[in-house]
């Protein structure tokens, strides 16, 4: 691992946040004033502060989800952080290319940062200068997350805040989509505010998979009855009539199934979390 | 309609939100990469994302009482968008004098704009600079409004960037307050975080009623028993006792029924979408 | 009371928000299109707009657990208002040393403030240029304090904007800590998103109380079945076995109780407002 630094600050450096602090209470306002006392001029943007607590599996998903809409030199800070003050590691990572850095706990938020892109760059964030009035054992997000991705926002070279790490730790992987006959077994990875289903299941993984399909079959082991239900492969919602369940890729490329003007969701009884079975269909 | 170039772009854009996307999801995160993207010194501010999932009428309401209140030059983008990836147009429509512009798709979502400056010019969004990945068939708000309202943002005329449209969607305008005998049937156009029942009646459309008037007798159809009550018309909640509701003329000039320390809504048994019958009482 | 101009104008001055206003109307949004009006370049931040409505001791902790993360000049605009239109007073207070400045109602919002910086000046703002619509009886947060705000985070002095005033609203203090026999009566002032219970009870106030203790018998008399439990003083939730209630001094220098990835305020059975009692234990 050379020590490389990064490009040019930009101008007008972005930090985006990903935790699962809420908004009801000050902590989100704390970070953004720890932010802003190393870093006034910075962009802030709030991709969510709902991740449910402790929840790294959900909180990595957004981040991914919104890392591509980002200009080049974005510093995404997420804080889910159920080990807070424990010996867990506090890390930055640095994409090969320079093009985006991400700072949090060591527990797997960044993991699809790595499998994307394993020559990524990771530090251990041993050198922060920290607050004058110390770290409180429970607030790293303000207290060392936050300064130290004000510092990497403002041009600083990771490596000049701490230590080459090469064993981040990874997530656990969702059992990949497996193939019988044709048929995969894929997790839900998330259920959005419209009741749409995500499926881990990415366009690039399956190219030749669905090819031809004009939709595919689903069983969802867990709903109600067992029963399956066949979905058509559609672009938009509003081609299918009101209520009738579809599936389509998404906008970042993955499974979804949905339907028009109603809740997949409910419709079809799933949850993150849980598994089904997809079979392709020509009809 | 002839081609107008915009004002001088502003040295701080500034570019609003509106939408159903909720906090939870990436989708409002996406969505400010994609702005910052084309335009990263952006003053990017949230009108709301809790507009309920696809009522465009609730989202053209939140977003008539916010755009006053902004400087010469916002771009107001606003993404209630039931009908994303169909045939329905994306638009931007910008003020007769060149005040303040709006993006989002053809629903009638900027009917009040509109109906308040019929000079106002609306342009079909055909040749927006799109994203080099592409156009997803259900994230517009990402791929094509927010690159328009940011290049807009820094002074582009809305004619480059698409075609001028002469009958963009209307959204049905809701019964006028209909008078007989001095009795207005009006709609429950909004109920705030406090109960209060915001009446779609505003002062300037009738001027003379409840002139000299010290308050209304108020019927509500729907509500238990049907029963009526007179509600006294004040400046502030404070002025009545705890509890007592009362009507007063709010901060956007629409008629509001609240309640001192108390909610209206709970007390009246009124919702969003509901009518109610006034009646000017002297007393 | 002299008159002393604010410290030289921040190039990127900060306006902080604190309001009981929820995100799903319009009023966050107009309060910021007002404070642009005045000042297109602030850096605004959200503390939090989730205050429960009308609760201004609750208001006044989110304000203050989070001032003290933000630079040099920083205006921090609260409002939390059940007062609006009424003969109370709207304020401006400027700490003794010019580092932070606060503009809201007269309700004893920032009592805290006062508390903690008896030469902090206060002004009751009568000067301060209105918008040319006028003011709103039930919006002084659009039309006075966001004015009044921006024209600070300008430099502006706040005498310039009003008269001074020597008897703002005091909130009641709730009871200092009791002690008898080493036992201490304190009330909880917040529970948070985690579930942690902070308790109105600051270390610079109780520096030798629990000074080589191990932790403490917590006695909750609202808890059913009034019982105690003992609590051990730790330094991360993570110390803790999952679930095991446990104290620390928080982030903010407060007593807090709190469960390794559980809900204390579930376990314990307490909400803000209630009254427990504590007594040190060795072991």
């Amino acid at each position: 691992m050379t020590a490389r630094s990064r490009t040019a600050p930009a101008d007008w450096p972005i930090v985006t946040l990903t935790t699962d602090f809420g908004t009801a209470d000050h902590y989100v306002g704390a970070l953004k004033g720890a932010l802003l006392s190393v870093a006034p001029r910075l962009q802030i943007v709030d991709i969510t502060h709902h991740v449910p607590a402790h929840d790294v599996a959900a909180g990595a998903w957004a981040l991914r989800n919104a890392v591509p809409s980002f200009p080049r030199g974005t510093v995404h800070l997420a804080v889910v952080d159920p080990g807070v003050g424990t010996a867990r590691r506090p890390l930055a990572v640095l994409a090969s290319d320079g093009s985006a850095a991400f700072v949090g706990p060591d527990n797997g938020l960044f993991s699809f940062v790595l499998d994307q892109d394993p020559g990524a760059r990771v530090v251990c964030l041993t050198r922060v200068p920290l607050p004058a009035a110390g770290v409180s054992a429970v607030f790293h997000g303000r207290d060392l997350f936050a300064p130290a991705a004000a510092r990497m926002a403002l041009g600083a070279d990771p490596l000049s805040l701490g230590d080459p790490v090469t064993d981040p730790v990874r997530m656990e992987p969702p059992a990949a989509p497996a193939g019988e006959g044709g048929r995969l077994r894929v997790r839900v990875a998330h259920v959005d505010r419209f009741g749409n289903v995500i499926l881990d299941l990415h366009r690039s993984a399956v190219e030749s998979w669905l090819q031809g399909a004009a939709g595919a079959r689903l069983c969802a082991p867990g709903q109600a009855g067992g029963t399956c239900v066949s979905l058509p492969l559609v672009c938009t919602y509003g081609e299918a009539p009101q209520g009738r369940t579809v599936m389509l890729w998404n906008s970042s490329g993955f499974l979804e199934l949905g339907a028009n003007l109603a809740r997949a969701s409910e419709i079809l009884g799933l949850r993150a979390g849980d598994h089904v079975e997809l079979e392709p269909e020509v009809r």
